[in-house]
């Protein structure tokens, strides 16, 4: 598929790009201790929340291989040990501990837990690609022929094990010959959008501007958009949906003016544990983000900031969220509950 | 008033601090050339509606300090060169051409053309001043006890002739006894917020934080918003204001969530010649400003933008505007029609 990738499986490690440093260097990093992998997740060496899930199940798999030889029980207890490290590295996506239960379920009972472990993390790996896929696809009857986008973040390969939600439709759509162009949010503060989007699109030949993410109202305003593309966090039980920052601004955006909002991800980021939005952990992270860019400082010092990563966009403003399962319109509750999303 | 400020006449020059290098360095340029000046609001070494107001007014003095010795005509020949090439500089805010019309009016049919230029120019700084802290008292009656503020761009003492217009009444409000608290939009891409409005609000004492714009939604959603502020660059004859991109999107958040957004500035941002918001030309600045923070490049190499450095508030998402003649209250139309606004 692409000539880059977010995290690859390389049988006793992991290796990840460098996030970070895109789009101005494509490094590649090699992880073998569980602990880094939660370090590389905290410091967003590797983000998007498919992609921290599958990188957390890898996690679990070297965490297996470094397992004392003993007993399952042993096992269990250094393979659960990891997963709390794993889980305690970012709290807003839920694809996290997801795909650590996941892990963990799977090695319960078993006799050949290494094995196991290793197996379920591939396969966590390879059905988030195939489920990308296949949204990208579910995805098309949505989008018209001319597709003028906005897009928050990044949602592309980078930010999966492979293809893409969000970007992914745009991709799909670019592929089966719609029209299709991209106004990028740069998104502050942490420039997924200017940094890895643009880099993605120009290396999909897809045409798009990037723009500040103030700027999109006007954007509706004056220059015609047709629907808006967005990833998600966590889904609430009722479809509240945590998402980077900002999101919920341009869901207000597309509401005064009547275009579509549409929040684009697999099955994994919904948790039928939170009931609402609220009940949603928001991460705040540090002061640096906001007030130092590439180690160049433009605040005064001391500046206090306010820098929640995530915010939750209510479910009356999505008008639906497309997954590998299908289009889920309102209300999502109900489809939720059925368990058909 | 402050330690500092945005533009002084000197006699014989003009001494502007070079807001391009706040908060870093304080550092203040001396103008003698008409041209220099022009460039120098170009280039956004002043910024801000007043200021750049104030600073045109000066730029015309200095041209009539240079003007050919000889006949009135040939002065006021001269000065209207000036005027054009200062108006050119920058295309949205009006109070440019407002304060370049103001001097060649006053300085037609006088004996003392030199003279009554440099007076003219004065006075436009003097009345900005007043009128400034006029607006900051006029603004009290909207303020409650507990007010906690977002505020866009910088509207402070550095955006206009002094004091400020909405900082000037968050500060006034403070100076008042009032409990304020403001959430600082850093605002994208030329980070106004978090290089000049924090700079002005630490050095008042005035509590505050800095935010990514695309958080004002957040912040509304779950900490409790008082009341947004703005300031403008022209408001047209049915109130659409022009005002820095990404203010749209603020006002979008606010009516969602019920809260009153205000306009702040001096009338002299008012445009009767513009009946509508489309009127109003909104100036497209380079990809330099989204792609590269101080001199780092945040993007793919070739990264394609638009970058508008205004948006237009339609007049219905105005709770009023608030001037130094008074609070104007919807339907807009009406005050400026009447003269009141």
């Amino acid at each position: 598929m692409e000539d880059y990738y977010s995290l690859k499986w390389m049988g006793h490690s992991l290796s990840m790009i460098d996030q970070r440093r895109l789009p101005l260097e494509e490094v590649y990093l090699e992880y073998t201790e569980p602990r880094d992998v939660a370090e590389a997740i905290r410091t967003m060496v590797v983000r998007g929340a498919p992609a921290i899930g599958s990188a957390a199940g890898f996690g679990m798999a070297l965490a297996a291989l470094q397992a004392q030889s003993g007993s399952s029980e042993s096992i269990l207890r250094d393979l659960e040990k990891a997963g709390n490290i794993l889980k305690a590295a970012r709290p807003t996506a839920v694809n996290l501990a997801w795909a650590i239960n996941r892990v963990l379920l799977a090695a319960q009972g078993v006799s050949d837990v290494r094995e196991t472990v290793i197996a379920e993390a591939i396969a966590i790996f390879n059905e988030d690609v195939q489920a990308n896929i296949q949204i990208g696809l579910n995805g098309l009857e949505l989008i018209p022929q001319n597709a003028r986008f906005i897009h928050h973040c990044n949602t592309g390969a980078l930010a999966t094990s492979g293809y893409g939600t969000a970007l992914g439709a745009i991709r799909t759509a670019h592929e089966h010959g719609r029209n299709v162009f991209v106004y990028v949010d740069e998104t502050r503060p942490r420039l997924q959008g200017s940094r890895l989007t643009a880099w993605e699109l120009q290396k999909l030949g897809i045409p798009f501007k990037v723009i500040v993410d103030g700027a999109s109202g006007h954007v509706m305003r004056t220059r015609g958009v047709d629907l808006c593309v967005v990833g998600c966090d966590r889904i609430a039980a009722n479809g509240d949906t945590a998402n980077k920052v900002g999101t919920f601004n341009l869901a207000l955006a597309a509401r005064a003016h009547n275009i579509p909002f549409y929040v684009v991800g697999p099955t994994s980021t919904l948790d039928k544990n939170s009931p609402d939005g609220i009940a949603i952990p928001v991460e705040e992270r540090g002061a640096d983000e906001i007030l130092t860019i590439e180690g160049q400082t433009i605040a005064p010092i001391g500046t206090p900031v306010f820098n929640p990563a995530f915010d939750i966009t209510p479910h009356d403003y999505i008008t639906s969220i497309i997954t590998e399962k299908g289009i889920f319109r309102p209300p999502f509750r109900e489809s939720i509950k059925m368990g058909t999303l």
